[in-house]
């Protein structure tokens, strides 16, 4: 049987770019039916993420975006006010990742819509908490990865400051939103009560490197400096090999004496400083000079080859292009063909989460801007000479 | 109102290390009542995540295993077998990252568990899914870091493979479990169905990966390279101020416009290879040679604030010290001095999801292991004689 835990959840999409998408292509995955609202100049990221058969699919919308019903109105005409009041009263979920004051002025901000409504759950996405200071600051992911310190981290262990060549503030403020929506749910479904969440991603993220790196200075008076010490080492790198790099972690001392004895470096097993879990953290340092001594004596497969032997935690530095064809990937089948409606054939993701054994069902691909705006509009009680109306004034754009 | 959407969910927390009490931390944060069982080793990252006052309470550990009891059992002990029968009775969710033949041997797998409760929610984390030629392998957050090639990108773009210094896919992985078993949470509530849940580390942060940087080729023909030329270009960087580095980002033509402006650069906005979002994606090579240009001209503290009057996504780059020390997160109170009952005085992190406002409950300070071994056990309707008797026996630890 299909596994679809948020079928008959409605959500209201009013989000763009990639961390308000990322959290309703997650509920969108879990069955919910999502309704993207997009406004004519149509979401920054169809072209911003690169480039696609029609300049309007770039992959990470492609991506990003399956799973969602797509009605494109202009906002600002009242026609359009009028559809979006029947969308709010459509929905049990609204998430918006626009700034609070744009939101605002349409009537679309959590207080306008809850005092009418107070049981739906309103979501917000912010950069920044807007009680605090920076509240209402533009952001995007690399400002918020400036902000919470990750290429200050690199600065500190590699001597260049470093943004991480993935969206990941987006992703995990996605995925954190998307939980959160989930908990609201299950909060509604006890008490009957809706509610308002704001969820900022500079505090959110803060949060996660503060957890690791605060560290030592956790504790009052402080035990050691900030910083987890491993991941700031400049030892912690990739292991290069006669040809090419690989990632191997020992963290535990069975696996410390299985690595010491597959690099032929036996006799450190007995050295003190290396000999337990607490002897290694107060000698991280010499430690991680230890295990980041490169393996170039033999290939990246010879290598893998021991260190599985010894269960050791070792994997292939890939690049894109190897990633795509990992052997373990191609055999649980987690990318596939698909034809898209206007880009041709795609490659798509399935669902890495398994339930029963089955990965979650594949949903719809992504739509064009307003793709589905007459069947939202139709679905909405609107006559075909009213949808027809709407389209005429400019409220409402089809694909 | 204290809102605390998971109140009265029970969850039997089998996780250790990062990416399984995450996803429990997570779930407490919301109110669910969490029971963390511990082995007489006790949780690796208990000293692996760096110096603490007692040598028990890393940082990494601290902040991540808020809210949770802990019992402490030797789960190989006949005895510690019948209390876990009691435990699993109790919750109603069961998660766990060991691999999938240990809980085997101990008849903690999922099979077994649903075979015998099929209304229960049982979640395994995996490195790599155990359907595929990697299953069952060990692994740890930087050797799937270098599988989904985040080390191959920063080569690519850098010359270097680099990990992100921050226990990313963990992190990722974590939240998306803690949301998978909401989900589920959702589906039992409406359906009366429990599930087996699969979550592997592999193909989740692949997925991520993947949907950024298959990018041009999503497409069959591509119709480009592998990888978002924004993010793998060499100037993708923070930039150099007169007395440090700030991050900066500008998408939409407006934003380019004052950009450009700002920096003196007026000139470049009429350039046709720059004046379109479309343009920009195709020049995306040039483009970011202009906006990555040092801007050191000036100290950071101008630019942010030349860059906030015109409404440009600007932060400076924190160190852990200064982010400690924000003044946005001084202002909303994300870190509060908290008394740790084993540990002195603490620097603990609030919720950054507000509901209606506010942040969701503290929840307990990270227990000792076996902290809660007697009450856990007397709850589950053990007399004081047979709580004594799993002690003597080693079947049981108390703190």
């Amino acid at each position: 049987m299909t596994y679809e835990p948020l079928k008959g959840t409605r959500i209201l999409d009013l989000t763009a770019v990639v961390v308000g998408p990322a959290a309703t292509w997650r509920l969108g995955q879990y069955g919910a039916e999502v309704i993207k609202v997009e406004n004519p100049e149509g979401d920054l990221m169809r072209g911003l993420g690169g480039l696609s058969p029609t300049g309007q699919q770039a992959g990470a919308y492609l991506h990003l975006n399956r799973g969602k019903q797509n009605i494109c109105l202009n906002l600002k005409s009242p026609g359009a006010a009028e559809v979006m009041a029947r969308l709010v009263a459509w929905a049990d979920v609204i998430v918006a990742n626009m700034r609070p004051q744009a939101l605002a002025r349409l009537g679309l901000d959590g207080a306008t819509i809850r005092a009418k409504h107070p049981e739906k759950i309103y979501c917000l996405l912010t950069g920044y908490g807007s009680e605090g200071p920076y509240g209402g600051f533009p952001t995007y992911d690399s400002v918020v990865q400036g902000a919470v310190g990750l290429p200050g981290l690199t600065l500190a262990r590699d001597g260049a400051p470093r943004f991480v060549p993935l969206l990941v503030c987006d992703h995990v403020v996605g995925e954190i939103a998307a939980g959160a929506i989930m908990a609201a749910l299950l909060n509604r479904a006890r008490t009957g009560q809706g509610v308002t969440l704001e969820i900022p991603m500079f505090e959110t993220m803060a949060t996660l490197v503060l957890q690791e790196h605060l560290a030592a200075q956790s504790f009052d008076p402080p035990v050691g400096p900030y910083g987890d010490q491993r991941l700031l080492s400049p030892f912690n790198q990739p292991l290069e090999t006669q040809d090419g790099f690989i990632a191997v972690t020992i963290n535990t001392d069975p696996q410390v004496r299985a690595f010491l004895t597959a690099t032929d470096r036996g006799h450190l097993i007995a050295d003190p400083r290396f000999a337990s879990v607490a002897a290694r953290a107060v000698h991280v340092k010499e430690w991680f000079e230890v295990r980041g001594t490169p393996l170039t004596q033999k290939t990246s497969a010879e290598w893998l080859a021991l260190f599985r032997a010894a269960d050791i935690a070792a994997m292939p530095v890939h690049t894109i292009e190897t990633l795509r064809h990992d052997p373990h990937l191609e055999a649980v089948g987690l990318m596939q063909p698909e034809d898209h409606p206007t880009e041709g054939r795609t490659t798509v993701l399935r669902s890495s989460i398994l339930a029963d054994g089955a990965p979650l069902p594949l949903r719809t691909p992504s739509a064009g801007k307003g793709a589905d705006t007459a069947t939202v509009l139709a679905d909405l009680g609107y006559s075909a000479a009213e949808v027809q109306a709407l389209l005429d004034q400019g409220a409402a754009a089809s694909a």
